[in-house]
């Protein structure tokens, strides 16, 4: 629904619910300065993630930079909507997205809450996902049903997320919601393992920001207990879910044009793929050049010789859309230039950069870097 | 001289002398990625730094990433210029920069060299300053005579930059001179310490180059070999120096509309108040806010946020422009937006960051994000 707290009518506010109390979990940003509904979802589901009935979602307000005051806007938040649902405040995670430092109008969210209408609910969340949207060109869905120790458990998921979006997560606000039926910890584990390898994986603009999170709920209404293998190919499938809106929020990157998937390998370890990988996702200088269709493969070079790890420059090798080799045991190779750059112009653009050390390998999403991003983010609050 | 290594018929080529052997000093960039030209010069200032009589230096091909070919290229270069002067090649510095993984076109250098006429020679280096611009948009040049131990020293400088800067040091060459009397080791120290304060507080696009160089040579010809008080009077004129280039860089960052000032205050130590500077320096989102005049501060605090540094959100105080504060103590203060823009819009922008945890303090500059920006990198090669 709308409740007035973004300029323009578009809808604002929305409501995830449970029939039942449902297991939680949570990841959340490492940025330093979090805003109010972090450190409140944090301080919910370490007393209380066996039993959550409801996550209410805001845009226009990130409630970040807000001290105390911005606290208690939020406890308040989960209380109303407490009320409405006839269930205690600490059943109730509370998300935010928006501008930082400015207050939440707690009469907006008031009439807000006041309004929902259990007559517009709706199953899968696709209004939530589009209530939830900043500068998110399009609303973000996913999901899969896996079968599992022979029965079926359905999974899906809602994302926002353009600008100010890096690993670790960013303004990302994503919840996912199962039936399976989980205990609290291994649906943190699970969820932990699938954002590793897909929302941290993103980046637009290497900001982070102070909002990040990611909800899961798992309702236990499948009657589906998944252990063992089981679990592993719910995990599984939770990837498949989380990679699903991490490739639809890096391809919506503000004023992106298309998706850029770089795949990093021959690293010492994964971890060190992800640090290469990383460097050059984040470089203004790569994503402006995809942009341009530029075949300036140095730049991904050089941003690869920046990020840290002990790279041996003699030993990398460079591909363009999985096929077209650039530059091989670091030496360039003769290239047709028109090729290379309509591989750059092919969404989405594949980049895969050999270092010629182990076996680790590492994929990080990300876009290219256009004029419009400029636009959007010099008049954001103006 | 142009010697038709850049397109267009602009100069690229210039040549530094000194008369006699002169002690030589070299900081350089720490991508592991490194050009030819910087391989080089760190082998030829290991063995013969008290013995150096010219640099030479090229735009329009960076000879990074191109093996062993690039370092006999180098080598041949240099030995052109030895040839020309009458000096043993050992005695010549390389400084290369333009698009990465291109060949040097020796017939040009050659044809380059040979040309080099001592009638087109002047005092003061802002031809050569012209001819190592790549997208600059004007040439550096700095200078300082300071007086010691009752002689006058001169310290002149030139540099380009403009895109790929950052620390430490990105698509950045300097050249600095001196006719101090000062024995290598002490110039390696004075510089090393100017460059620490000048060049590697800059930032444009986060991205580092693999060809960032800062020389120096001094003559001895003042015959004042300053020591003590009068070495550290050097090493601060020889920092001002340094900060002038720096700043005008930054300034000339690719599509920049005006320079940018972050300081940060109140850190544990000077190293912690560099990391969140340069976090901040570093984020395209708050560089965008600066280059719309939009007063949206929260993205400072969460560039700070996410700089690693273990800052207390509770404890962080905001100034625009040394006097309009946004933020104190964690909390936003109610400001005029139409002065905070204003002042987002005077050249140069000040942003002072108070971390309210000890007395490190560190300033940074950077530039505005503009589409501009966008412009000239899509399409460098092509």
């Amino acid at each position: 629904m709308a409740c007035g707290l973004r300029s323009g009518d578009g809808p604002d506010l929305g409501l995830i619910v449970c029939e039942g109390p449902a297991s939680a979990a949570g990841v959340f940003t490492t940025n330093r300065v979090k805003a109010a509904p972090v450190l409140y979802d944090v301080e919910i589901l370490a007393r209380n993630a066996a039993s959550i009935r409801a996550i209410i979602a805001n845009a226009g307000c990130a409630n970040a930079c807000t001290g105390e005051p911005g606290m208690t806007a939020t406890r308040h938040t989960a209380s109303l909507v407490a009320n409405t649902l006839g269930c205690p405040s600490d059943q109730v995670l509370v998300l935010s997205t928006g501008v930082i430092g400015r207050a939440l109008d707690m009469d907006k969210i008031e009439r807000g809450v006041g309004n929902l209408n259990s007559s517009d609910a709706e199953t899968g969340g696709a209004s939530v996902a589009r209530a939830i949207m900043t500068t998110d060109t399009k609303p973000k869905t996913a999901g899969e049903d896996v079968t599992v120790d022979g029965g079926v458990i359905a999974i899906r998921g809602i994302a926002k997320g353009a600008g100010m979006i890096h690993p670790n997560m960013a303004t990302m606000l994503s919840v996912i919601t199962t039936d399976a039926a989980l205990p609290a910890a291994a649906l943190q584990t699970a969820l932990a393992a699938a954002v590793g390898r897909s929302f941290n994986c993103v980046s637009v603009d290497g900001d982070m920001s102070t909002n990040d999170t990611v909800l899961m709920l798992a309702s236990g209404a499948s009657g589906v207990s998944p252990t063992g293998a089981g679990l592993e190919a719910f995990t599984a499938a939770l990837t498949r879910v989380c990679t699903s809106l991490a490739r639809q929020i890096a391809r919506d990157g503000e004023g992106a044009t298309r998706l850029v998937e770089i795949v990093v390998s021959g690293a010492a370890d994964e971890a060190e793929a992800h640090t290469v990988a990383d460097s050059i996702a984040r470089s203004p200088l790569v994503k402006t050049a995809i942009h341009g269709g530029d075949p300036n493969w140095g730049r991904v070079l050089a941003a690869a010789g920046y990020s840290g790890a002990p790279i041996d420059p003699d030993r990398l090798s460079l591909t363009f859309g999985g096929g077209l080799t650039l530059v091989r045991d670091g030496l360039p190779v003769a290239f047709d230039a028109a090729a290379a750059s309509a591989l750059l112009k092919t969404d989405p653009v594949a980049i895969r950069l050999d270092l010629g050390r182990g076996s680790g390998e590492a994929t990080v999403w990300t876009c290219d870097f256009s004029a419009e991003y400029v636009a959007i983010n010099a008049h954001y609050t103006t």
